[in-house]
């Protein structure tokens, strides 16, 4: 049995919890992290608040193989992440060379000075770890098992990139999906017989109401492809009994 | 000064943490929530699991007015809310007759029996009190300050329309919206010049980058209408004299 290597996420910051920005980050991470292997087990918004970003990332990273953040590392005074994850781990929050030396070069044409505000972003806590910011320079940073990266979505996305060759995966979970004419009610029972069948393999349902009528969406998850084969080969054919025309979907990861 | 009304959101769902679906019903319960007077402040995603659905609620409902929860209330194996809830609170769960009635008059038609799976939509935490569901019937429910809402957005939001009534707010968050060609390094000190002159108003920055260019939006905050409007004429100026073109964006709350 391999062992399951689990992730949580924090999403920091109030736009977020206002309702004025819709996250998108965490279905990224969610697809990227599965692919390795790597399970997202639990996430977390908190506010742009230094405790409450301190308390989210302890109680998370004590029990997560892997904790990553988004947001909260720009130059402007609502970006309190390097400070809020400096006081989670008990360490000053200092300036650091490295990420100096990389904000010098980016800034080196000239067109936008480094000033004070700027050099901010290369305030880490000590003993942070550089993770590479292709799009804007400012670099995020990995403390232990903690990454923090960008909120801003395309920087998020390339630190990830550059970065998830370090991260030790475990199996990845393989999925099927089966859309059928059949309501939630009439199949319960049905998945859950074939559930009970299949040890390994978890069946999800979710109800779909669409212009052209309603159904399910059945995704069916396992570690093991075999198993999975044969638990959807099980399902359609129950479906089927029931009076459904279960459709596989393209088969996917996630 | 008003007491600030707090809130968290709790979404039930191995889909989102999985990556296969966007949540977006944080977004939508946020902006609802604004409106009243109630702020949102925290919330988590966990997966269908008993264990933490009842972890994430009870750390939350200690501390905040009110919990909504989305997700996992429908008649298949995987939607375990209801029991997660009744063992958050220790209570049984129990087949609640209300609610049974309903589903009964839901079911009326005859098109769909009310088997067994559908009736355990019933199943609720003893001294549940019902919410309503105009879209598919089976209601929701709350516990204490607790409230258990479906995943489905549409269902989500009927319920959330049904019952936002009761809810006892404070004052509103109203909030001013300000785009500005300057990259935030340019701007960050006089934005928290600005934010300091100003009790009570609070400015988030958020770069972005689109393709007619790069920018900031920044959003004021503050239940104090006259501060805000102060605050904003303030920073559009301390803009204007930096070199920028600030461009006020359309008024809303949130």
């Amino acid at each position: 049995m391999t062992r399951i290597v689990t992730a949580s996420v924090v999403i920091i910051g109030n736009e977020i919890l206002s309702g004025r920005t819709q996250d998108g980050n965490l279905a990224y991470l969610a697809r990227g992290l599965n692919e390795l292997g790597v399970r997202l087990v639990e996430a977390r918004v908190v506010a742009d608040d230094d405790a409450a970003i301190a308390e989210a990332v302890n109680a998370l990273r004590a029990r997560r193989d892997y904790v990553f953040t988004t947001g909260g590392i720009g130059p402007t005074h609502d970006d309190i992440t390097a400070r809020a994850i400096a006081k989670a781990f008990g360490v000053p929050c200092r300036r650091n060379p490295d990420a100096v030396a990389i904000l010098e070069r980016f800034y080196a044409d000239g067109e936008h000075p480094l000033n004070e505000a700027r050099l901010s972003m290369a305030d880490m806590p000590e003993g942070a770890e550089l993770v590479d910011n292709p799009v804007s320079g400012a670099p995020g940073f990995r403390m232990e098992n903690v990454f923090v990266f960008a909120g801003v979505p395309r920087i998020m996305q390339a630190m990830f990139e550059g970065m998830k060759h370090r991260l030790v995966g475990g199996a990845p979970v393989r999925s099927r999906s089966v859309a059928v004419d059949l309501p939630e009610g009439t199949i319960a029972e049905t998945l859950a017989r074939v559930e009970a069948a299949h040890p390994g393999v978890e069946i999800g349902s979710y109800p779909y109401y669409r212009s052209r009528g309603f159904g399910v969406k059945l995704v069916l998850r396992s570690v093991e492809e075999d198993r999975l084969a044969t638990a959807t080969e099980a399902l359609i054919e129950a479906l089927r009994v029931l009076g459904g025309k279960p459709v596989e979907e393209t088969v996917e990861t996630g």
